[in-house]
């Protein structure tokens, strides 16, 4: 590994920590565990970051970061409010569909960081909640909180049950949160789009 | 808490061990650590249990067989099938917000358990599952796997964000709930039951 550039380097180190957080737990951790599963000697991970809890804020903050700018994007591309918010929820279990280790970790850890780092995560959390309510608000959606963390709901549980390459790919999931939250199962079609599955 | 009969004292120690696997992680509890915060001594809690993965199975198989009870009880007070689904969405809600360290640790302890205890919590949670699907089918709901599952998503994701004690009650929430499963945030009132929170 020590041939890759420094952002690869970083970028593989950031990806086996998700999947080793996401395995054993954040607090089970070590590392020790860390270097041994990444190559990295120990020095050379403290080359990059200050240490475990600075991993852990590094992994939250540009999984954050990235989502939140990736949204602001896929936004852009439409004006209808409804369209708006179809492109929220299908950017959005696309980018964790790319990224199931670190979605884990998100939810399981978000208690897990403190003082300035655990700040700094709220705040982006906070900016990227606030932008669905904004969206959820223009597509005439009741009470914008309850609707924007129901809809987190919907979409960050899928971490739990969903596999990409299943029956359903994260676009035609998409498809089928965005129609259940707009019309509702007894609506215009609803979770109809994609066919029952046969049992 | 030697004088509490048998069921006191091992209701005491799950809920001591629920509430430190839900803030320290399954896998960075010793049994040691529970013997501590539980006030029992370590033959004490052999005595109940065979040790820690048992009695993370014991918690897991007493949540989901209450809550399978409770539901079926809940559904059969009701015929129409919109009642149904207001009526398993309301018990769900009611029985996790009286028990959130337990909600945390199903949520974030799902992968822990192994052989045949892991498949026990299986067989407990489809049945669960499955009832969820029939009402949803019921329902007219489309799909009724995604349907099934966009509804716990909304359901559970309430731990890391929903406060009983806040503005709106579990069964404000859950009336809140099931109107945007069966109509959506456009349909005939939707998410709007609750007021707007003032910002």
């Amino acid at each position: 590994m020590s041939m890759l550039p420094y952002d690869e380097r970083l970028g593989a180190l950031f990806s086996t920590a998700a999947q080793v957080f996401a395995r054993k737990g954040y607090h089970a951790t070590t590392m020790r565990d860390l270097s041994r599963e990444s190559g990295m000697s120990l020095a050379g991970m403290y080359h990059y970051v200050e240490g475990k809890e600075d991993l852990l804020f590094q992994i939250q903050q540009r999984c954050f970061a990235g989502v939140l700018v990736g949204a602001e994007g896929a936004l852009a591309a439409h004006t209808r409010p409804d369209e708006r918010l179809r492109a929220f929820v299908r950017h959005h279990l696309a980018f964790f569909a790319a990224q199931p280790a670190e979605m884990k970790v998100l939810s399981h850890e978000a208690d897990s960081l403190t003082g300035q780092r655990a700040e700094e995560i709220r705040r982006l959390k906070r900016r990227y909640a606030d932008l669905l309510e904004a969206v959820v608000r223009e597509a005439d959606g009741g009470d914008p909180t309850v609707g924007a963390y129901a809809l987190f709901g919907m979409m960050n549980w899928t971490y739990t049950w969903f596999r990409p390459d299943g029956r359903l790919s994260p676009d035609g999931l998409a498809e089928a949160f965005a129609a259940l939250f707009l019309h509702g199962v007894r609506g215009d079609g609803g979770a109809r789009t994609p066919p029952a599955r046969p049992r």
